[in-house]
């Protein structure tokens, strides 16, 4: 069996400590947490910057802390940074992040490929700044993650790749169950699943209270699992348990686990993805 | 075998004049188009306003001679009004043409249940736009066409019908081959077909040259097919040959003749869908 990579995503844009106490804001909760979900098999850290209110911000100095910060300690794991565009609509702001250089440069950077709805807003992400984000990318050598969230967005990536714009080997994330895109069921992963380019490498996972199923789900059908507070901060809704990353982190080993599936570790996973030592 | 519905658009906001001389822009154009294709088969009508530059517009007023020149000969046919945001973002310009009272008033308006990327640009529609126009078509006694254009936006629409914003019967058209939405595939076709909520009346086409296999797929699996040069400007690519509005409900026509499929006259169309004789 194929290691299983596991992709964190501890912060995200929207909880609040008011939403959850165990969400990791500063800098300093970033990095611990991290630490702690990679001693544990976390691999991959896909990152979002919160500014000293706790409220989502572009800028590259807070990316720098966090990412400093983790690799003063794992240098090996491979960091993502959010190029997201919900609060933050300009090429400048959204590239900031890879704007960074030397040890602060991130690994990969999130690449969302169509426009789509959120319960509460739009996300757009307009062609022409899907392809300039690609573009900037590719110049600093920054490997996208390929953020897909319905099934027209592996169609764009094949287009993408048509026009040169990303390079094999393709990291796809396939996040099911929002209002407004696909939702969490076999049928919709499946043909997700069954329509990605060749040379992919995919995580899967689901939104909210579908995480659970679908890290399952990636465990079996996929190479990795993303996982974290971004997307669901249950442990158990129905008795009212909040999760920390590390539980999340925890549920989806116990279950790699019990499907005898071993876990990659940073290194490996480089070597997957064609990443630099 | 139930009759199909013909839905016709005969204009939509990119042809231009120099991409095809057989699109209808002038009001008389589209309505003499509308005329000549409804006198075949075509029962609803879903219609775009042009300036006099032939640029999109929202102004009701033009709608209204469009509406008003149809219904002078005939008054049985369902018109649906786009409020497309792709040029005019605001609630105020794309709620325009539901302010058109008596007899120029739009039986339907279109309902996108998502934002999304098309080839050039994305077409933003928030969750709160969404709610806001389907308000105002509710209130205005304006049943929406539901326009679904990957996975995602069904479930919205049953997010809608929880929320108590849209009625049964449900008519929804589904648009397939849009280059970030989902393809025109039997496969997502089918998933999207089998994941309508109850009470659907559905209505399928491909965008640009899978028009044709979508339509066919219409006649033998939907209540009805959509087709005209907003979608498709072809009659066959490959031979360089453009199409009429005629053209493409011509072809429908035959391919439901061969299948022995017969077509839904406006009034049997009115009473399916509950609206006004």
């Amino acid at each position: 069996m194929k290691k299983l990579i596991i992709n964190l995503a501890p912060t995200g844009m929207i909880p609040t400590k008011e939403i959850t106490p165990h969400i990791p804001i500063h800098p300093q909760e970033i990095i611990k947490d991290v630490l702690h979900c990679s001693s544990m098999g976390a691999s991959m850290i896909h990152i979002h910057a919160r500014d000293s209110k706790g409220l989502p911000t572009y800028h590259k100095e807070i990316y720098a802390k966090i990412i400093s910060g983790i690799r003063e300690k794992r240098p090996d794991l491979i960091i993502v940074a959010s190029t997201s565009g919900r609060n933050f609509p300009e090429f400048k702001q959204r590239s900031d992040v890879l704007q960074l250089e030397g040890d602060l440069k991130p690994d990969m950077a999130s690449l969302t490929l169509s426009s789509l709805n959120f319960m509460q807003s739009a996300s757009v992400n307009s062609p022409d700044m899907i392809m300039q984000l690609a573009k900037e990318m590719k110049e600093k050598g920054i490997k996208p993650e390929l953020e897909v969230f319905d099934m027209g967005m592996v169609n764009y990536a094949k287009y993408l790749i048509k026009k040169g714009l990303i390079d094999p080997p393709y990291y796809f994330n396939i996040l099911l169950g929002n209002i407004a895109s696909a939702q969490s069921t076999l049928q919709e992963a499946g043909l997700i699943l069954s329509s990605l380019p060749q040379n992919s490498i995919v995580s899967l996972t689901g939104l909210g209270a579908s995480q659970k199923e679908m890290n399952g789900l990636g465990v079996i059908f996929a190479d990795g699992v993303r996982v974290g507070l971004e997307d669901n901060i249950w442990l158990s809704k129905e008795e009212n348990k909040l999760a920390t990353n590390s539980n999340l982190v925890e549920r989806v080993i116990k279950i790699a686990n019990s499907l005898n599936r071993p876990i990659a570790s940073a290194n490996e996973v480089r070597e997957l993805l064609g990443l630099d030592n």
